[in-house]
């Protein structure tokens, strides 16, 4: 992970016919290969969160419509109806349409006989970018990093992170990660507090494990103890992703996101988003009235999975007929976002930062 | 519960060598009467927490001295050994302190032979003032519920609430759940939004239970979510109850109680806090820099216990050799709250505020 010999999602090397993923549904305590041998296998992965963060849920579609063409014998038409589920499978994921869409524009310029390889080479270049994107942001936020650590003499920079937004949810590196990543590389003293995040414990299963294969130094927290920690000066910078960015810089992320921006506020402590320029929302500029939020399936709330002994299992921590809601999402508005970090820098988190970095998408 | 025919913790009716309370870690599953026979069995109901919740914690402290004075040959050394152990069993805790010292000028002014029935009288009482306390908070509060319910033309109020400050944490109605269960009986219609409040999940397990047991709507979320629902007009109210309130008026409670603070205050939602004046220390004037912060094992954080089937279990939910840190309390700063609701009733959170309320207290 984080280096070359890692990734998230690849054909497998021995059949062409098969694409594989991390069950990520099983980590941190099992490291398990899954195979996708039909678009719906795809769909499946995508909406049963197998794979989750929007870069590699783009991945993940583009390659399932590649099975799509492979696997028919009418691909154009197999495509589209892949297309369509596909999208259906997590509506706030805004890079899940923009994969479909890319693909699309494959397949109308591509024969039916030619559209399987075709795919496939959008597929490969759409990983290799999203690669060159995590690392763009790598480079971009790393300074930030190295600041605080000049500035306190070597001493450890206390990264605070919400969710995972780290290499399992790309392609590799991640993005909130790959500043913290980069740093760690270049032996800068850095220290990560990884909220928990309920209700599916993504941080706790997810983030510590990829820190730890890194051996980058970190120390799981429950999501209600970041606001303490900030008050006592245990943190220098949040670094968060993001699922989808509006035009004016409002940040929709998973649920409690806006909960750390608001406490990051209040004790003066720098609040920064990465986020590949294909989250952008270039059509919305109000997050909190504009974007969709997801809610999700109750037991995510009244269950814990976790093991017992060497087996995985789920037990219920409330009273069954307990009511529940559960929005998978929240937005934290742009004012309380110090920056954004993004393929080509930092900017401000308002319009004007944005079209200042992404100018033909600003206009178009 | 919240009627007169249930209590938290009382004197065995045909044995009165043995004090009974709900072991409330079984809770929400099961219904479990404990016995405390010695001192030490009210020390680890304390620390181990059968018993939260500061009223109850300082009336379980008051009957344990109570069976130290019965069960020795000499018992003002037992209660005073007793009494030293009992402090140091939960640090944050302030009337704790309280009881035992109450209990102390008892013990000072009656011989041995009579001290046993009177630390009982006396303990006897700790709980009935603390049942006019609640009934007190209960009846300062309604208002506030009573004039969202007006304001709505009797639409339904939205209460927030984090942690369980309800009945289970005293002897019975509760601090920050008082005013909800009157409005409730007064046929208010009021729904609670029901914080998980990880790591123990007294949210789901102990606030949730007693809400459903005395039929007063209530949904559950994760801690994450309060802030989403508030910015979508889904709260009207937060009530919280506190461990220990500042004489300036910051409260230390829960940890995860301060993001709920800055997210009702982003959103101009009152927050109050709920508390009885004996939680108040007037010898604090910095919350934040002040209060000792307990930090409790960090298996609360790796584990999470349900039910499996019939049966309890608990189950690693993290990585093994994942680092941990556990601080159970927070201190939202005195700016953040609305008002404070006490037995004598509504103050701001402030010096002058609390002064108003209790003058003899503030000027000793």
């Amino acid at each position: 992970m984080s280096s070359d010999d890692f990734r998230t999602i690849w054909l497998h090397p021995d059949d062409p016919g098969v694409v594989q993923i991390i069950d990520q549904r099983r980590l941190p305590h099992e490291f398990h290969v899954h195979d996708l041998r039909h678009w719906s296998d795809g769909v499946e992965a995508i909406r049963d969160m197998y794979v989750r963060g929007a870069p590699l849920i783009g991945a993940t579609a583009a390659w399932s419509l590649y099975l799509a063409a492979l696997h028919s014998e009418f691909p154009g038409e197999e495509v589209e109806r892949a297309a369509k589920t596909l999208l259906e499978s997590r509506p706030t994921a805004v890079n899940l349409r923009w994969a479909i869409e890319r693909i699309a524009r494959v397949t109308t310029e591509t024969s039916d006989a030619d559209l399987a390889d075709a795919i496939r080479r959008d597929a490969e270049a759409i990983c290799a970018e999203d690669i060159e994107i995590c690392l763009g942001i790598g480079r971009a936020g790393l300074p930030l990093i190295q600041e605080i650590a000049d500035r306190k003499g070597g001493g450890t920079v206390n990264v605070l992170t919400h969710c995972n937004a780290g290499a399992l949810a790309t392609i590799n590196w991640g993005t909130a990660t790959a500043p913290v990543y980069l740093a760690h590389q270049q032996g800068i003293d850095v220290h990560v507090w990884v909220d928990e995040t309920r209700p599916r414990n993504q941080g706790s299963q997810l983030t510590a494990w990829e820190l730890a294969r890194n051996d980058v130094p970190h120390t799981l927290i429950v999501d209600n103890a970041g606001g303490h920690l900030m008050q006592h000066g245990e943190v220098d910078l949040v670094i968060t992703g993001t699922d989808r960015t509006t035009r004016n810089g409002d940040v929709a992320n998973k649920i409690g996101t806006y909960l750390k921006a608001l406490a990051a506020f209040d004790n003066d402590i720098p609040f920064y988003v990465a986020l590949p320029s294909t989250t952008i929302d270039w059509t919305s500029d109000d997050g909190v009235a504009g974007i969709p939020i997801e809610e999700r399936d109750p037991e995510e709330v009244t269950t814990s999975d976790g093991m017992s002994g060497e087996e995985r299992i789920s037990v219920r921590t409330a009273a069954t007929g307990t009511r529940v809601s559960n929005p998978a999402f929240d937005v934290t508005p742009a004012r309380l976002v110090t920056g954004l970090i993004t393929e080509r820098g930092i900017c401000d988190a308002s319009e004007s930062g944005l079209a200042g970095l992404f100018p033909e998408e600003a206009a178009g």
